[in-house]
């Protein structure tokens, strides 16, 4: 037992969640300031970005500094790097809730197009999405990150929905193009981050699996 | 010297620059199928992205085992686990030749909206980013990985003179709006692929300079 390297591989995985939670918290705040039409709410996720990727270089750092320490191999040294990936994708997913924010703040001044029913919705999802991604990779969870793949697909379908309804707006009234545009922007910049969860997921199953298949494969299901 | 282990890391990099060479090939070829709306061309992109995917796998093992046999530390490690990033880097941007693949499929049995001007200047900009972006890493060329940096503006302005001009079409002529939008959309990948060679610029630059900090901090300049 290697009881020091396992509470730095625990480290590892607290940081992660770390880096989860701040990820979750900037799309979470970036769509409410579009709701409320809060400039100072987009504001204060764009400001906050430079933490998130300063956090991010401080958790590459820790990985190198394991992997030349510890030297590890087979599952270990896999973990580490796919926690290396999952980083760079949870910075990847607040750079985007950024570019929602920034696309608040050219909505800011002009009337709501609509209640954007379904842009929350796709917001709640794509939350939903980047807590189980980031769950699956702590508990190397293979079954959880195959549901986030499944969800994709809803992801899919309401960035579809939505793109339609506001085609349909614009054809309706050209005084709502550029509005309309934004939102489709938005929507897409959603269905994004769950694109980068399932990034993550494909990691996850890839890390677990890998392992499986050269030391277990009797384990493996068709 | 470990001539064994140069070998491999030579290796690395001709894997990455065949991965590179893959990459641009997408990007090029689905512009070209927009251009003479060919579906046969897009929907070979689409198909050959699956080979894309398997090599990316493939240098990323080929990465796990060289780490896991050879143990490296500082600036090989640096290279090694930087390559794994712009691997996956550059597996995405394929991705993006697929999007765009996909959209050139729902706009090839409508007429072209305009002779598409600044598409192909932005098709060449990212083509040349993805390149340059290649070559900073292969040469450890911290210059070349700034160019990078500094072109990805002209690509933001490509993308935005597209898109007020998209959007100038829409206002005037309602019955161009679904076909606008798939182009405003393709606009939108092109910068993307662009960001994603920053991505890879900054990982080069980072890879570079952390060993320069920590080995010989009197080289770093302000």
């Amino acid at each position: 037992m290697n009881t020091h390297f396992d509470e730095e591989l625990n480290g590892l995985n607290s940081d992660i969640l770390k880096m989860g939670a701040f990820a979750q918290e900037a799309i979470h705040k970036s769509v409410e300031a579009l709701k409320n039409r809060d400039r100072s709410l987009a504001n204060s996720v764009i400001a906050n970005d430079a933490l998130i990727d300063e956090l991010e270089l401080a958790i590459d750092e820790k990985c190198l500094d394991l992997i030349a320490r510890h030297q590890p191999v087979a599952l270990d040294l896999r973990f580490i790097t796919t926690g290396m990936k999952l980083n760079a994708e949870l910075e990847r997913i607040a750079d985007i809730a950024l570019d929602i924010s920034q696309r608040v703040l050219e909505l800011a001044d002009k009337p709501l197009l609509k209640p954007l029913v379904d842009i929350p919705i796709l917001t709640a999802l794509s939350k939903d999405m980047v807590k189980m991604a980031i769950d699956a990779f702590v508990n190397k969870d293979i079954n959880l990150a195959k549901k986030v793949l499944f969800s994709d697909s809803e992801a899919d379908r309401l960035r579809n929905a939505i793109q339609k309804e506001l085609e349909e707006y614009m054809i309706k009234d050209s005084t709502t193009i550029p509005r309309a545009i934004q939102l489709l922007l938005i929507a897409r910049f959603l269905e994004r981050i769950c694109d980068h969860t399932t990034n993550i997921a494909e990691d996850v199953i890839y890390m677990v699996q890998a392992e499986v298949v050269r030391h277990h494969p009797e384990k493996l299901g068709k």
